[in-house]
């Protein structure tokens, strides 16, 4: 059955962070399927799945990968949908080299870039969804619905203490 | 008359490198508004504009800023549309902190990243497009031949040179 | 009652390091109230607080926040008051996201910034007595006398050694 | 004639930027006195200004400094004043050894930090403003008058354009 | 004509700095064919061309890309042969950016990477001939020779100067 | 007996990540010889290797080394032969320091650099065995081998899950 | 009695670091003296200890100190001995705030700076050898053996494996 | 006839840098010798010179170099006198990564490392001279005298203005 959003990774090591983004998606009430999609180590096999997304019914493409991350730029490189990159943690340089390899793209192939790591991920689920929710009332219900009960939560638990 | 891309900045001085937003939407012809909404100078109108701008049609927000910059964060933090930030190159630190400032928002607020500069806003224009696309035919018509004009056009220049 | 300094943070998760400020506040006799205002959860709750802050007789505003951190510079748009902003340590960039999204503000709205992470709230909480004590002379002697007395404990215990 | 802010800085070379200081402490009425005050060239002159600033009626010490810069901190360390400290922008690392010498200060002595070159000595000078403005009821009334005109200049101005 | 080294850039604007790299291989008499290859644009020349590459008899690829630079590493992925790579200096990040994107492969796809800009595009070709001279001779012998006559240059115009 | 590959580091204590550069070789069937060649602390006997190293049959170095990481380099400026250099992860600053001295090499001296850390490490077997792979048939029919294994792994186990 | 170094750092918890640069005076044979002499928390007892250093015989200081670390430069601005400076390792930024503020000093105060933590602080001990070696022959005798033996000792453990 | 300090450097192209050194050196009346030593176009003249560096009657070697800058290293390694070492400004990096190359020596190697580029040679000499000084009577003087002189003009000419 047709899903809305693809979640791919270079690694089935990033799923661990990964999965927020879908933690998000289904919070938000959108579907998704995910799997590993490796630039470098299955180069065909990413131009197969990037030319075919469209085609299958996907509306949004979510790409995470750490280091030199070409997954994100390839994939929109490849395809007319919208593509968001999650920039994955990296052992020595923190996730900055991913940042910068999924961000600095060019003119002409654009990745909408989130922050690095976990809350990134599951962000790019949250920005699915809002992409998704022009044409869904009930995805953009949730989205009003989760807001508001995050900003109701820390009003309710506002207040840290006082000077006597 | 209703537009479908918002495309904001902090500053006038951001415009010269935020029509490249616009020139790429009116390259795929994609309807926008542009003005300046300074997070900082007018926060309250800030606040007016997130809060009307899905009523007002608007479908996509493309926000600009440089330094510390906080409008696109601010203004996704008030709208459930999708937020496109573009870290405009800085003075001191050449856009770093721009796009820090920008791209790593917290779990629960998102904000797509495009690359410093002037490449980032043809690209953030780019990507407003590549999500009207689902919903609109003629749109991912135009970006589709936009993408393989440009790459006929590398293919057609595409020899430098040769050793004797 | 009315206190003197308010001290807020995005979130709670904060508090471990904020409430040094407290601390260092409590240590120089001034008065706090510390909460949570989170500027991406609860935007309009921050413009509440800002633009109320004046009028509810505090004299300085401390805010601390980590990652894309807009809480101090939108506080500081929204106040007459001087603010001092806290660079919350993050976890990728270990606070430098921090610190450049609430240092480089641009011309026309200022934040104090003080150091990354718990000693630069504590700081703070020095850095808003000693704004303080030019009218409370009782707050000027404190800071007077913990500055003499950590002078005196770092004279006291000096020596380390010598070679033979 | 006792004035209410010293500004100072590491060299005359800084005086360029430093002077914006000057400029806004004049938009908003509050007397100022600049001079070189050299924490390497002339650290014993340091040390007598800092020592004497409380007495000769200085209110609010702004320091400016470039490269390693040890002025605003060690000039916070000989005073019970607060300090703000501007990062003058530096050759080969543009002010971030500036404003890393500036802001990683030690718990215990505290620089209010501002941002990089012309803008952060700008806003030193507003920042000053505003700490004198709760007991100045003019310096006061010319923040948020000026803030205002900022306001109305940006929304006067805002608009930029729109696709036909 | 088959050619012994394949030199291919993102962009057409690459080609001022990866001329370097062909002037180097004409020094040491290695055969080179130029083109551009754009990862990003046209990334189905990109597989084609990598994989073609060592049956068209090429010996040893040098890419040269920047910002996200995704051509040396998604090459390599597609081919055997070894591939170096040169980080082109970028606009706003002067080619960190690049470095990072080409240098940071993870594990199994490796890209021997030079210096950003033109010093790493000549070492290039520099490194490519080295890479062929074990098996051709005569360019062992034009690499001895290039090194030495530097040498001799060096040392022939080493004296500078000295107090009297 | 002659070797094809000689694997160098700077300190015994770098053994650990260099081996994942000879598990790399093993894998590919070539043959390697590893020592410690410190560019400080036995900057004479670095000359000596470097000088008979082509003599005594190898036909590309690898050289890890970190921090203020001169071995590479100096090799390289020693010998004709391919130089691969690994930049060792070092303690303060992550191996960027390592990674710096290494790649940024000035023109006229070549190191082919490859990942902070293990995985430059191993990657350095890897393009070692690529090199050498143009001569040794049975050496590439292991590289492509190794990647289509690698490949099949992945597509094997490439479904992560999907919403319900 | 006389001591040849004074080693002084700006908080006792730099000694673990510190006490490294004694280990090295001690194995050449150097007389030291250690204490704590605070930048910012006794900047007059600063004063005193560098205007005083040489009169009491010092030949050489070793300061260290982390964040902004002001101590080594501002004994530099105060005495007219040669002043070695160790970047103490600091929490948020691994020290490289030590770094710049201490070697990023302007024309006219010289810090010879080494490198960050404790192999910083033992080669600061090793500088402070070489410098009073020129005079004390018994010293350099001390540094050549040192020199060799370490030499030595990776000689005689430098083999580590090789391919069947 | 013998020199105090030698001033080397990697290429003639640093010498408008390093001259600074030499100026500052005839300001305090200390004598010296430059010429260029490069590491890696001439490795074996480095080893020559280093060497018989002591012998030749040499007290301080001030070497400078930019990019991977391995030249006072190595001769650092290779010589018991004292190194000090300039990072010279590099094209890309703007010279962090020739800090960077000079500074992170490891244990048993030292470089006593000054700024970047221009200032940073100026101090190399003076720091030469300081090092000189405790021997020569005349050259603590002029140090002396430099210094008073140079506080002398910043006294002279410190005041800047006043508010009215």
């Amino acid at each position: 059955m047709t899903k809305d959003v693809a979640v791919i990774m270079g690694s089935r090591s990033d799923w661990t962070i990964m999965q927020e983004a879908c933690e998000a998606l289904d919070l938000f009430g959108v579907s998704w399927h995910a799997e590993v999609v490796s630039a470098h180590r299955t180069p065909k096999r990413l131009v197969e799945f990037s030319e075919a997304a469209a085609d299958q019914g996907y509306k949004v493409i979510i790409a995470g990968a750490g280091g030199a991350a070409h997954l994100p730029g390839m994939v929109a490189s490849l395809t007319p949908l919208p593509v968001l990159g999650v920039p994955v943690t990296s052992q020595a340089l923190n996730g900055v080299d991913s940042l910068y390899s999924i961000v600095q793209m060019p003119r002409g192939v654009a990745v909408g870039t989130l922050a690095i790591g976990a809350p990134g991920a599951w962000n790019a689920g949250l920005l699915a969804a809002q992409i998704l929710a022009t044409q869904q009332p009930d995805v953009m219900e949730r989205i009003k619905r989760v807001k508001q009960e995050r900003a109701d939560a820390v009003l309710a638990d506002a207040q840290l203490g006082a000077s006597q």
